[in-house]
């Protein structure tokens, strides 16, 4: 496998599954008494998060802490970057303390791939402002595919705000390159500019998006990152976009149902089906933690992947 | 052992008095040089406190790392709790990294008995609102029951805002189920509506309280998380509540001073009296890693708790 | 070695050099593929942070896990120093814990020294005020030596806010404890009163401070820290104390050039500069994990440092 893992953009559909395939053991690791193996002792990981996080540091930092990794954490309150220390800066000091991985989460988009280039370490991008969350993307294929057992010619449906979600970036790109027949939908003002050349399918309404799908995604409304809100209210949003009881009836029975999280229950997705029996959304965080212990795995690279049953 | 620890209220004197006995062999653990034994590896600990905390969470992690436990920290700020997660999100989110243990603290009273309704993992209160703190109660009886030989039948006084502290509320709650006879002051604003069905005395005044009792345990004043103080001034409580040197005529010469911390000096307690003889205020400190470990261990529960002798 | 670490005042020239001796070790540790020896297993670090800090608390904490000591961190912010406990009370409580080593970073010069006092702990100063910087100084020192054959007989340079700042201070008394011949310059508003009384030459200007100089030191102007700054403008700043590309034809060819960190580009050192030939600066983080696992082994002492072969 390649140095980092900046985005889905950069693998192929061979490494794709080759992740995924180590992530189902990795997965098992996970449900033991003893939710350890010593594969990563003495490797360093740094997890240096720009934005708040709660679900994702939290995966990355238990899938390192199982393989028996050393880790250290900073955020960006009470760092020197508020010091106005510069990107280059930054990474050849983390670089001197001879870190194995560097997990990075930045509000601009290419930050990651900015660092990797001048880093050692091998760089994991854990979001990048609105462009790839490619651990997100990885996690999403492997629920995926423990509930469909054939990838290639699945339909998906993914709802909300597209031009600015990252995950949805990611599991364009990730889908696409799977043989997957991707369907977007959102509020015209969520959608990208060019969005066709993404390879996708533009649905004029909920009910056209969904129907037929084997996987409808939701995505979260990021209130929060946006100044400006680009839909009039959290009512008015759930009313065109978000996906309630009275859509089950358009939905192939053994549809699933997914949300990166957290959830705006009554906003994307009705409580009743984000806890219903369509919903896969807790084995998306299951499969997180496994996808990221595979991840790392791969980056550190050698014989690594063959001592996990230790 | 139950499943959690949620409260004193759940407990029997019996559990009480083996989580204990159990604390007293934790204990020695910090006083080797090598100040770990591998009981735990392999387990998952998350630390998850919604409020500001010092001591409690540094005893909590270090009792963590005594036993080989992977330890998570997480709080509130830079949390997606803040994106407004409820928490029957929160904790499947939680759930879904099979955690062990989660060790909470929330400002709402109740919160963690909700957490255990719905997560396998063991939940440990470390301190609900005005509610419950029951490891705090815990350490409190050991430092007890390492100067008295007998906790029947003891006199212990409390002396503070007994309505709105959860180490009072906890300690009643213990040391009333031991056996102990419980006399509680403090100013009328901060005494319970209906004190008596606790079934505590209520003293008029500190020399009442405290005269003749085996233990004199105050209260912190928390200043901080009153919007209207119930009192005029640290000076005007300080003169009415506060422990001073001209008190001490008033003790038994075998009285045992305690306090849970951080101490107000000059407020609460003078300095004289924290730091002389009578006081086992530190001693309270040491035991709270000792008793963290022993419930950490019970709930972990299986052969662990023969096993930390290597 | 002493109990504590708590300015290069307290140390001898062999006691230096004997850190710098075991930090040779500890070096090659971070070169291994599994960068971590067992030496501390089951000892306490507290890492105690009452300023910002990235690269020394990071540092100090990579150190601390490549040893496989247990690492507990708080940060001043959400702790209950906030709640106004005193030092006194803050030193009992930490002791209590019973840990071995607290690493302690603080805005009031002289605050480790007094921990010290009160605490079985070793204490380490991370930092105090204006006043000191230890391990600072120690880690310059160590690049120094990887350039230089004999320390006795060089000169250094030193340039900036000389009175405070606390990485000079260090430097100045450990160089001048090893015969090295140091010059200082700076605003004059930034020279201490007695400037001479340390020891040191003093320059009119940037161009004699460095010229024939063996080590050239650039302190980090520190904007954040001064409510009334003591110079106009970075520019300014840079004008008259900034190294720039014109100033290499007064260095000799095998001067090294030395920071801190984190570097203001453009004003305390031009870009070209520091990323070129004559920079030592990365070399200066690598050596910080160094000589912090060296001075973590001596002050646990014993048979410690003869087994981090392992």
């Amino acid at each position: 496998m390649k140095k980092d893992l900046l985005g889905i953009a950069d693998l192929t559909p061979f490494e794709i599954s080759m992740i995924l395939d180590l992530a189902e053991s990795t997965k098992s690791i996970s449900e033991r008494t003893i939710k350890k193996v010593p594969t990563l002792r003495g490797r360093t990981v740094v997890n240096l998060f720009f934005e708040p996080s709660t679900r994702t540091r939290l995966s990355f930092e238990v899938a390192q802490k199982r393989l028996s990794a050393d880790t250290v954490n900073f955020s960006v309150s009470g760092s020197s970057i508020s010091k106005g220390e510069t990107l280059v800066d930054t990474a050849k000091n983390l670089a001197a303390m001879s870190p194995n991985v560097i997990v990075i989460r930045h509000s601009v988009a290419g930050y990651p791939h900015r660092l990797a280039k001048i880093m050692d370490a091998s760089i994991v991008n854990a979001g990048d402002g609105f462009h790839e969350h490619p651990t997100q993307a990885l996690l999403d294929l492997m629920t995926i595919r423990e509930r469909k057992p054939k990838i290639e010619g699945l339909k998906v449906a993914i709802v909300g705000d597209i031009a600015r979600s990252r995950v949805a970036g990611s599991n364009i790109l990730c889908l696409t390159k799977m043989g997957v027949e991707v369907t977007v939908m959102g509020p015209s003002s969520m959608l990208p500019l060019h969005v066709r050349r993404l390879g996708v399918n533009v649905a004029p309404n909920l009910k056209e998006a969904i129907i037929g799908k084997d996987v409808v995604m939701l995505l979260r409304i990021q209130a929060e990152r946006d100044a400006a809100p680009r839909f009039p209210s959290p009512r008015e949003y759930n009313r065109y976009f978000g996906l309630k009881m009275e859509h089950i009836k358009y939905l192939k029975s053994d549809c699933i149902i997914m949300h990166p999280g957290p959830i705006n229950r009554g906003v994307e997705i009705d409580p009743e089906i984000a806890d219903g029996p369509l919903s896969v959304i807790l084995d998306q965080v299951a499969n997180g933690v496994a996808v990221r212990m595979a991840v790392l795995l791969l980056l550190l690279g050698g014989r690594s992947i063959y001592e996990i049953s230790d």
